[in-house]
């Protein structure tokens, strides 16, 4: 009865959606070596910063120095986020092979986050995209808001598809729907996957479930059933929104490949050295990271 | 693409299922005020407590004080479980309306958790089964260890069919399907409840999910895709499992409605009673519940 794919991409971002959103600043070497970890563990993309200014997001003020410090393995993706051109010259600098690019799927989210209307945005993206694009890189594009927004509430899907529309016209390869707040229900994911099915393939679209009513990896699921292939994760859960008081973090990228794992849907990363991975992470946050597995770990050491 | 019942029966388990697993007690007055709440918004079904002895869980002893001391909603089946004949006496002195009764799908889980093989649990169960509705009690049975046994690993779905036959030839009206390590994941689910359905009607069966690696809510999902309307949680994630360390408790009622509430899928409980009863037990308990809405709540009070 339950039709999903024998195979998805996993595509790590705690580097950067995760960390950002961390109170506790991790030192860039710490992040080098855990980005290895993760390249170690068999992830093929990884984005590994955000090109920002650091008055804005600080703890990813190191991107420089993390984008020249990794190892790079030449069958990874390794990714950068960038909200402008002085950003895109950052990572341009320190060759990371794609670009990422965001905006909101919400005028207010939009307007609050980064201080544009969706149409002046825009054109901020173009001259970013092109640049990248005329620089050999690829481009991936992210929606934020797409289950809903912080000041908006419900987004019309038609909007979705208006902004992801635009953002594939201006040379994005893949976008990211985001769950920004965490509220995404699988019905709704459902509904929203069957419209936008109608306007793009499943290979251009990836899905960004945040677990902030425990209901990511269901959305997963029912993502899966629609074909779709590619899922954002921060590993152990990390992250968090500023939007929402109280919302927790990203999917926990090795909560999401138990479970494929278990459903025998490939990915290629190897589960121990994730686990390892995302141990020595929490080590450097000093504080116990959200996701099942590491859960279960904190308490077989507290129990000895 | 979707297609899910509109409407779903929770039962809660908490009382019993989730309180046995508590390091500490809570008072019988406690209890009493808790269930009343619960009976308050809007449940159908509680299981109250388990007649057992109180060396095996002290911390149900006071089951014959709660079960006289709560006050009884006509439209409510408030339960009780019960391990033998002297459990079941005392069930029926204090008339609860239905007996739930329990083995496992696996001969070593079943010999470790009541010291019986399969074959020597039946005429015990029938004994049971056969005093409770003499005395006009519908019986639920329990199977556990159906997605997986801490100590035999995966448990044929054959031998889950062949005890839950015997269940339901010894007198059962319904069955609810234990994953007692919260192993399972939506393809296996899928796999054993199309299985099941050669042999028995959806309206039998009963999904008890426990979310210790966080595919609790994605399981109700596939099961509700296979028409299943009925669902065991335990307010607030309570519980535990003394056989898997680390392992945590049952799927979270208050995070279980919200899913289903927000799929437009009628429960008929009050999604503010019920998160005021679980913010009112874990105050009895002292210890931060982990379900995601008791995360958000938990954090919102810290942030002030």
């Amino acid at each position: 009865m339950l039709t999903v794919p024998k195979e998805v991409i996993i595509k790590e971002v705690g580097p950067r959606d995760g960390l950002q959103n961390q109170p506790s600043e991790v030192p860039a070497e710490d992040k080098i070596n855990w980005i290895n970890q993760l390249t170690e563990a068999g992830y093929s993309y990884i984005e590994i910063s955000s090109f920002v200014h650091p008055k804005w997001i600080p703890q990813l003020k190191d991107a420089r120095q993390v984008a020249a410090g990794i190892k790079r393995d030449p069958s990874v993706t390794y990714a950068a986020l960038v909200p402008n051109m002085k950003g895109l010259e950052g990572a341009l600098e320190t060759d990371v092979d794609e670009i990422s690019v965001f905006m909101s799927a919400s005028e207010t989210h939009n307007k609050k986050n980064i201080n544009k209307s969706l149409s002046e945005t825009y054109p901020v993206l173009k001259e970013v995209i092109d640049e990248a694009r005329l620089a050999g890189k690829t481009v991936r594009g992210y929606v934020s808001t797409v289950f809903g927004c912080p000041y908006e509430g419900d987004i019309p899907t038609d909007q979705v598809i208006e902004v992801s529309k635009r953002l594939f016209d201006l040379g994005i390869e893949e976008l990211s729907l985001g769950d920004t707040i965490g509220a995404a229900n699988p019905l709704q994911v459902d509904r929203v996957l069957t419209e936008l099915e109608k306007h793009f393939t499943f290979g251009q679209l990836a899905m960004h479930f945040h677990n902030t009513r425990g209901m990511a990896l269901a959305n997963t699921l029912v993502s899966l059933e629609h074909g779709i292939i590619t899922f954002d994760g921060a590993l152990g859960g990390l992250g968090g929104c500023p939007y929402a008081k109280g919302a927790s973090g990203n999917v926990a990228t090795d909560d999401l490949v138990h479970m494929l794992h278990q459903m025998d849907i490939r990915t290629g990363i190897d589960e121990t050295k994730l686990q390892k991975a995302a141990r020595f992470i929490q080590s450097k946050l000093n504080s116990a990271l959200p996701s099942h597995q590491m859960q279960i770990w904190n308490k077989q050491q507290e129990e000895g």
